[in-house]
């Protein structure tokens, strides 16, 4: 952490920082420029003091942290990355996993047509949301506890695992007992109470991007879900908010490129979010396969003119159809597998998470 | 709702359109342009459907509300301002009431002397975090009930109306025992849970705006408080988040202006979040009352150099003062009462909420 | 400036960075961190190199400069405010200026009707625009020199002094003739062929912060127009583009209270372009004089609803003078002066600008 | 364009509507809503008034625009892709063309080893900067005339188009003397006299995305070019500015695929500005390719340590031979053409462009 003293700083001022350092256990350097003080701060390991400890000394202009504030989830804390396997899906590893099905669980007949529909594709996931976060009250708020119910009959009638929203810490003991993986929406990125409770769980957690989270919230949020204890978790990118609204949202690629730097987690990427058109899916797919991403997440709907939330962005049978035959050849380059192999899907009796 | 359809739309494309707005009880207007089939589709009063009803289908280029998607908080609803009055305190009354205390308890002597120095001034209500939501897991995280318990005295002890956040459903049976008003922070504006659990409460909610919601989602959000019966809101503009870090935040007093035209809630401002810098906080006071907020709602802290979270842009007893001071003058103008007189605030001992 | 290395450079890397700052006839203070290696790199007065000579350099992972790249706009430069007086106007003196008048100058009635009427109110400066940035190239171009000589006839006839947009190299010489304040716009803000050539001449300018430029850039744009010799300079908030469209543009009152620390030019607020509605024009006008600005530029049109462009934020005359009423007690709090005593709108026959 | 009329219209306000809509010649549907009346407004082709006439009518809501504001630059008008060949380069063709060279001309040594480098691995265009925008008036500002001469020599000694920045028209006549392409970079992609300059010209031009210009300015932005009759552009992604500085810019590739779909004008992506990171620019290349982009624009320098801007972002030879052998297979898997054949690049003599 380097202090940056105001130009008229008097000694008391550079002592009183340093003091404060000491307090917490750390040496300081000195340096003097021509106009101001510049105080270096090291930490002994594992221990830096907030940035508000001295941010709010007199006469204080400045301070920059040099270190990393999220340790659990770095790639300097843990250098290879990590393959989240569960069901019959990996991240990380081998596979460039697909999860796909509609925004809401409609019916019986609409979520086991597109299970049955994804497993002929050879996908390992099948999402659909139970309790919905949408912007008004007055929106379609998803059918609940039935909707989870009928999403894990679809999802074990076909051998896969199923992926479900929590916005609430009260309705999580009721989703641990469906869902594979379990998905914290946008919204609720920074949701601290919530991070800690599906933390304290052992399921694979599917953790997307705020809507205007910075690269560094993002990898604190995750941080906040390992410090419980689990480190199964997978990162989503899906769009972040811009002044441009051409598209529902600006899909950050060059974040997750970056994400795969400064983390060991795998990254997967959300197009149908990410840009809230149906037409623009399968290309942000083929970029998110060609800039590294560890899968995707992509919105389908046996009718889409007839979903109750998000149709606009969803996709047929048909198209998607499509996506996944355009997929195929960037994730060929990539030496992953897109589909999944039969002795691997129905081999997995019971949900797994490990990290290498 | 306008529905714009694509230059190629056909006979049987508009049909779809047709029929889906008759489903939903509408009826349709269809004007056609030199190249595309304009829809306006008009609601009977109270159900409208949701815009995704017809983004979805095909050959819908463009979909366009005209009508609020929010109701119970919005001015065509009342056409007058609420006054919500609890404690001592009024919002959108005669008074320009501020919230001040610390960003966290963190000490018997801490929240006392804030007490009781702004029980000398006059200023009505004492905020104090017991629990904290922090980007980091590693940084402070607030005492919890013990902070409760120390504000709720503190506040006792000087007749005034006590202030504090709730992060989580399952603390707010608590909560609610200690506090006057519930604050609901920027990153739980769209904790739909949350908003729903106080909604059902009869406590004042003080709602801050998220660092990226719109003023049509924050008029949603309240919205959500408002649908379960709870009107008690006041909302918070506390810094939106822009391409600029200059300021911590950029405070939208624009935003605040034009909250006043479509909602009758009270609204204040939160300039010390709203810049992060301490040196500021005084003349967006100044033009929260000069644009027409409904009071503010500041950090102060006796020691602002040794506090645990914040102490950058909170102010000192003597800064606060000046700033008292430098706001009168503004607050006068408005005709408005920015110190409580002595005959209020020992005159309500019980915690009562009413909207004109 | 603070040179981070990555944690893995090694010696070579570190004497690379250490021959470079000495090149540039910097000093350099080392500091060993756990992890990391600091470089404090300590420049001669007036030379520090740029970030980039740092930054590309192997193994360095962050270059952090701590000294304002900007000079002779600066508050450190300059510690007391600059007055900008010429024609009968002063920015930053004793007086509150406005500058009003139309988007465009349309017609010899429309401009000679609002310079009168401005007049009559006291109002010091007429702006309209001869040359218009317009967003699509079939939309009003604007009269060109035709405007130029009826805003200075209706200028002189009133005894006005005239402010009009510069948007080309080429017209400045013509402009210069006509005019007594260069306007440069937001979207030149960083067309530095044209801030040159305004610094090349002895007119005061009125710069526009740019749509989403920084604090930083803004000041380093007018540190431009200053390094040719031109200190005649005004900065204008006029709004910044956020996510939010509810209003045009963001305006960032809080942005304007930094600057008044961070430099000595004078700085107004332009609430008409900030917001995009004639409502909120009066309230941001009301919030900019409490805030700290130095006078404001505001539409004023004749008939608004006939104007040739941006008649949706322009104020008739009555609204204009009802803002005006609003805005007398705000201005007489500061202690300046709203409207031009008559003595000195007559006294100034020629155009001067000094800073003091 | 759609009126939505405030719920208190009167009749004499919607008369006034349309009035000016006949004015104008178009005709006027008109619907009635149960709380609001709207007015759908006719234009002939070709002749749509801009939306102001109507936005500042009094008691007019909201004016929603239906059809697209720019015509010559878009699919409905031109439906097949134009291909803009000049040198041996084809942009929207059978070629995925690179532009590479260094952010400026410093030398002679470094534009000729960098163009004989570039031919070797068959990248047809040579980029170098003569004239910079830079932030700040202190830093580089370009060799100017001479860094002309050297990219012209540098680019016919190797066969090779050049590519280089035009800031100011008074420059203008002079580079058009040395440059096969002209750059208008995103400081200035609102400089409305460059834009019409450069339309003049019969040069190709390369268009790049302000740093917060919409889609739809930034379409604009190519019609003010083309209504000169200039049609040779080719658009430039380059980063747009948002919240988050992790990344210098936040590369829009949502963007780029719905400029496919709206515009028939070729449309490249420029890793480097848009990263400002030199580890992320082969990744988001690779996704340039996959997303459909036309090819790609990459700071490379012999020496990028040395560079006098922009080093962190530059590739050195190494680098960048690296990124152009991951890129092959994206560009393979497209059918297009990433290295010049030996027989194209020396066989076009003269500077040609054409748009099928």
């Amino acid at each position: 952490m380097i202090v940056t003293m105001k130009p008229d700083a008097q000694l008391p001022d550079i002592e009183l920082v340093i003091e404060r350092a000491l307090q917490h256990g750390c040496r300081v350097h000195r340096s003097q420029g021509d106009e101001r003080i510049l105080l270096g701060i090291l930490a002994p390991a594992g221990c830096l003091p907030s940035i508000d400890v001295f941010e709010a000394l007199p006469c204080v202009d400045r301070v920059v942290r040099i270190s990393t504030p999220y340790k659990l989830v770095s790639r300097e804390h843990q250098p290879e990355g990590s393959v989240i396997h569960f069901a019959s899906a990996q991240f990380g590893g081998e596979q460039f996993p697909i999860i796909a099905g509609p925004c809401s669980v409609e019916s019986e007949a609409q979520i086991f047509e597109t299970a049955a529909f994804l497993k002929s594709l050879g996908v390992p996931l099948l999402r659909g949301g139970a309790f919905k976060p949408r912007t008004s009250p007055y929106e379609f708020q998803g059918l609940g506890e039935e909707a989870l119910r009928l999403l894990r009959r679809a999802g074990s009638a076909q051998g896969l695992g199923v992926v479900t929203e929590v916005m609430s810490e009260q309705d999580l003991p009721m989703i641990v007992e469906y869902a594979d993986m379990l998905q914290i929406g946008s919204r609720n990125m920074q949701n601290f109470a919530l991070l800690k409770a599906v933390g304290a769980t052992n399921k694979p957690v599917l953790l997307k991007r705020g809507l205007s989270a910075t690269i560094q919230e993002f990898l604190l949020a995750a941080e906040y879900i390992a410090s419980q204890g689990n480190l199964h978790i997978v990162l989503c990118e899906r769009g972040i908010r811009t002044f441009d609204n051409s598209t529902r949202n600006t899909c950050d690629l060059g974040g997750v490129s970056l994400l795969k730097e400064l983390t060991h987690l795998p990254v997967v990427v959300d197009p149908s979010h990410a840009t809230g058109r149906r037409s623009l899916v399968a290309p942000l797919s083929r970029a998110a396969a060609a800039v590294g991403a560890d899968g995707i997440m992509v919105e389908v709907h046996p009718m889409p003119e007839e979903a109750l939330s998000d149709g606009q962005q969803s996709l047929s049978f048909g198209a998607f159809a499509d996506l996944h035959q355009q997929l195929a050849p960037y994730v060929n380059l990539r030496a992953l597998q897109l589909r999944l192999s039969p002795t691997t899907d129905a081999a997995v009796p019971a949900i797994v998470a490990s990290s290498k």
